[in-house]
């Protein structure tokens, strides 16, 4: 008993480790925020972005407290009340680390184009810092959030005479309830986000650089304001919701595990204590973030992300080695960065070099063979990564059985401050770019942000990578808890039940649903744009001239309303459809949903991502003056590709991680409510059974 | 015993039916030779489509052979004598039908163009008997083949002491090797085939139509004899290998799973009678293809169809409820054939219409945004196919057990006479149009060739629908079977044991690494063709003039080596990688890995077929003149959509169903000589274990 209270204080230390994350992330906001805001031509253009981002946040926002009121009250009447409020507050750590990191972000783009005027290192200085708030923003309310909850469930359950290990044991099939809210908020921002965000860009590129040849982030541009928001939603926020649930979901299902299946308080710390080494990592890495060189953002940025790893890989060695006193966790863990990194690494070959040569080479026939080859491309480029994520599962599972499994997948999410601070300052520098492009700032400037801009894809690549690879083994270990929740795991799930067989399916399809919701969203919304676009154009005299100002305010509301109300239906169905599946069909088929799901998602995702990749770069490759470089019939035929690949790589792709997890959770948490209504539908509708 | 023997009268009844449809053949072949086969002009060019269409396959059956041996050496050795023996004459029977069928095929088409000198009903006359002959040789060799085979071993072992179930029971076992024989032509004649017709398509079009603005099927385009040729040996000779296999495949399942799931004999036997019932359904249907007015010639073919099917769900419910005495078979068979028309009627509804004008809109801002829009379209109309193949599966079962699913995947494919028939027909009615236009032949016989060739895609995509629908119940049929013979079934393929899954990871992607493989093959093909064309048009004076002939001959045999060249990779794999899957991780990973791409695969083939037929349709949707019509820029986006469509739809689409059932078969095939080996090696190297 005693032993056990003493495990317990790892809670302590995780939440410990958030309030510390946290205490950071004010530092580095206060070190971005006095930093100087530029002129007032800047401080207009980036108050236009910010007023928009935030408008768009809180509509978002209040579009998605309408279902978790309707979640809540299923959850705390059908559920448990507990559950109810873990998923509540899961829900809004998540908000809230999207306002923080948001609200520092938007503020980090102006200074930093300001500082581009003094020198590299300077503005390197305020966009990395402005990413991190977000990296762990994410990373310590979910840990802080989802510590305190568990902790005050397993006191409170203790209080009321539970043992310890009952209690946590309750606590913890509660808390599936907190990676739920956060799986909820996931979908709708990534999907609200990536659609915004890409339409946005879509429809800003097809008129103004197709259609009327000025160059990109142009003042004339009545969407340029707009795609600039779309960075902020979509690439900061969405991002930022989608590895906060990543992250969150791994902690989460390495406890049910570790308490279920193995029935061991000490593994469930284990992974408390993991997540906690990686945020220390996380926040000793934001140190290595530094250069007097005016040298690749992209080694400066490495720098960071390899220092994390290697303190990362230290520290959990250590855990393993001498608290855990198993050092097969150790190698589990290993097995999933491994399989993660083979994953980013493969994007990386795929999305460059000889790859990508052969694409722009296949645009000087047209587009049309140039995305019969980006298609060809992408789904090749789903080998490898799925080989290696099976072998991580086979080793992480010979090693540690499912617990094996669970942990893999948090080896690759431990990092999850530093890769977030990473993909979050490429908005701030996007952005940095496109204000200096409005305002005017000069050559010099212009092209220092730029090439802040211009990281390589190599650690948003590996960032990818975790983010896939993750969400697969992630996926699978909620899989496993359901299975073992609902009493199937003696029996098993069999293939060659045909009820398991029609699940699959059914569960095939969502991911190809999802997609063609979120690809037709943003296709749909992007037209809007470039009508809207057009018609300023013709209507406003003197716009082309740059004699009169764009309504961009339009094109901005046009992309809010476009992406909320497109954001419902994917979202609404990835909760109601598996729980149909359940009810109508049983538990078995359910089982078989979630297989199918995740069977095709996670090939589907890499396939989008990567293709989406070598599109874009095949057009870069293209720009920096290849086969006839800017203008050229190549090169148009490349932009085509690149446009497809924009919704692909950052609506649709990013989109599928998050549905896996949150239809296993889904299931997990709704499991028994599920059963109950399939056994009176089935006394109803004998046929049924 | 005696009862048995007369239960085994149904294979004589099978192989005379086989019979009978190669005496129709023959009668049609007769009709269709004896016709007028037009001028000098005309013979010129049909001899040149006919000569490079012979060329193509007798290359092509040189390449499988060296392939054939290989495979005919390790079953004869490895597995069982009487397997390989199957195994050659099923492939043989393919090839002997695609010789048949395509040459008749190629003799009909200038004697369709003939014939529309007089009357539109004279040349359906030609056209649609020089089809029928390939859907009957398809099915009567399929049917005389496989039953002459399976007697024969019956008999020979009787002979040699077995009791008949016993004898039964082992030429069952062996028979698998006929349907792998079949899978094998079928795979890599529909590779190769459809690289061949859609890489000289996308070639002639990007040239001719797309660069130089001159009309499809213009004799001054190098690449139009190429692109008849690709009629014949991809959408004519593939397809019927590729429907050969399905059904040979359906049955084959059936005859296993009745024999060794059931133990009983009769059920095996009704399996070879709807088969039986099949070909008169489909011989009969034939003499209902008639009119006497100009009418469309699809309702004309619809005619057909329905006739075929009224009378087919006639015989086999008089055979299920009078002579196998049980209504529910009927019930299995007909949920297969009501899902098949759902694919093929929701195939239908997202390739025509609203969403085809969505599409078209699409184009309004530009090929990218329709290429969205299309990708989009193909992904959601995987959705209710999905459904309405799982609820047939559960429903199936539920009647009669796996049997039932194999009785579903019979119920689809038993019409195959007719829909190859129907199919075959297309390319017959697109050369004789080509013919038309190259020889000159004046308005109103080109007018009428081209109403021939414009037949809807109704009875396609119901032929379509079928071929997918079977393929997925097919492949769980043998998937089931597989898991019968390396004793799984009582255990279960359970989605829980990490080896499954890590079958499962590595499964899934095999659809994506074909689909990958073919469609850069044509891509790259096509590749070829336009450079060849452009240097043709550059080099030959007079060319696009009109005073030089171009050299066409080049064009055939840079398609027909590319496509050589290309269908060996794909075509290896699908051997090679199940076979290594369960030699290295076990038969539980061979399982999964079969359930991984079946998964996949499914929802992966309806999606390319919709998605190439929708664009297909919005481009021609805008050329009658919709949207700024032909020529405009809204038209010019949507030949991008068709050209990125046509290799997804012709090629990548229909290699899929093959694939699925390839494995299938290999692995059952194979399963005992892989299981060997697996545990040999696991012995050496225990880690495997």
């Amino acid at each position: 008993m005693k032993q056990i209270i003493e495990q317990l204080t790892s809670i302590p230390v995780a939440i410990i480790s958030g309030i510390i994350s946290m205490l950071f992330v004010f530092y580095l906001s206060i070190k971005v925020t006095k930093s100087d805001y530029g002129d007032e031509k800047m401080q207009t253009i980036s108050s236009l972005i910010r007023k928009g981002s935030i408008a768009f946040l809180t509509r978002e926002y209040k579009t998605i407290s309408y279902f978790l009121v309707v979640l809540f009250v299923i959850l705390f009447f059908g559920v448990a009340k507990k559950t109810a409020i873990a998923f509540v507050i899961g829900a809004l750590c998540s908000m809230l680390a999207g306002v923080i990191g948001m609200n520092i972000s938007t503020l980090s783009s102006s200074r930093t184009a300001k500082k581009c005027e003094s020198s590299f290192n300077d503005a390197l200085g305020i966009a990395f810092p402005g990413g991190a708030v977000m990296g762990l923003s994410v990373v310590g309310l979910g840990l802080l959030g989802l510590g305190l909850v568990y902790f005050g469930f397993i006191l409170f359950l203790t209080n009321y005479g539970s043992s310890v290990f009952e209690a946590v044991k309750e606590a913890t099939s509660m808390i599936v309830g907190f990676s739920m809210g956060a799986s909820s908020i996931a979908l709708f921002a990534r999907v609200g986000g990536g659609i915004y965000t890409k339409a946005a860009d879509v429809g800003a590129d097809l008129v103004g650089k197709v259609e009327k040849g000025i160059p990109e982030d142009d003042p004339r541009n009545p969407a340029v304001i707009a795609d600039n928001v779309g960075d902020m939603v979509g690439d900061c926020a969405g991002m930022g919701a989608d590895l906060y649930e990543s992250y969150i979901g791994a902690i989460v299902s390495g406890l049910v595990i570790a308490v279920f299946n193995l029935n061991d308080v000490k593994s469930a710390m284990l992974c408390l204590l993991i997540a906690s080494v990686g945020i220390f990592s996380s926040i000793i890495g934001v140190f290595f973030v530094k250069t007097n060189k005016e040298e690749d953002p992209q080694i400066t940025l490495n720098k960071g992300l390899t220092a994390s790893m290697i303190i990362f890989v230290i520290g959990t060695f250590l855990l393993s080695k001498f608290w855990y006193n198993n050092l097969k966790v150790f190698w589990s863990i290993i097995s999933g960065l491994f399989a993660g990194m083979v994953v980013g690494f493969v994007a990386q070959y795929y999305t460059s070099g000889r790859t990508v040569k052969q694409i722009a080479e296949q645009a000087k026939t047209g587009p049309a063979t140039a995305i019969i080859e980006g298609t060809a491309v992408g789904m090749i480029s789903t080998l490898i990564p799925l080989i290696s994520i099976a072998l991580a599962t086979i080793i992480a599972y010979k090693l540690q059985g499912v617990f094996g499994i669970a942990l893999s997948a948090l080896g690759m999410l431990a990092l999850t401050g530093t890769t977030v601070a990473i993909d979050a300052y490429g908005p701030i520098a996007d952005n940095a770019a496109g204000i200096a492009e409005m305002a005017h700032m000069g050559q010099e400037v212009r092209k220092r942000a730029e090439r802040l801009d211009a990281v390589g894809n190599t650690t948003a690549a590996v960032g990818k990578g975790f983010a896939i690879g993750s969400a697969a083994l992630t996926a699978l270990a909620l899989f496993s808890a359901y299975g073992e929740t609902v009493g199937l795991s003696n029996i098993g799930i069999n293939i060659l039940d045909a009820r398991v067989i029609t699940g699959m399916f059914i569960g095939c399809v969502m991911p190809f649903f999802l997609i063609s919701k979120t690809l037709q969203a943003v296709g749909r919304a992007a037209y809007s744009i470039v009508e809207e676009v057009r018609r300023q154009f013709k209507e406003i005299p003197g716009l082309l001239e740059g004699k009169a100002l764009p309504d961009s305010a339009r094109c901005v509301d046009i992309t809010t309303q476009a992406a909320l109300k497109k954001m419902i239906i994917p979202g609404v169905s990835a909760i109601i459809l598996p729980a149909l599946v359940g009810i109508v069909l049983g538990k078995e088929s359910l089982g078989g949903f979630l297989a199918g799901s995740l069977i095709t998602g996670v090939p589907l995702a890499i396939y989008l991502a990567n293709s989406g990749g070598a599109w874009d770069n095949a057009k870069k490759y293209i720009e920096e003056g290849n086969l006839g470089g800017k203008g050229s019939d190549t090169h148009k035929a490349s932009v085509v590709g690149d446009t497809v690949g924009d919704p692909f790589k950052d609506t649709s792709g990013p989109s599928l991680n998050i549905l896996l997890k949150l239809m296993s959770v889904v299931a997990l948490v709704f499991g028994g409510l599920i059963i109950s209504i399939n056994q009176w539908l089935i006394k109803i509708l004998p046929f049924l059974g």
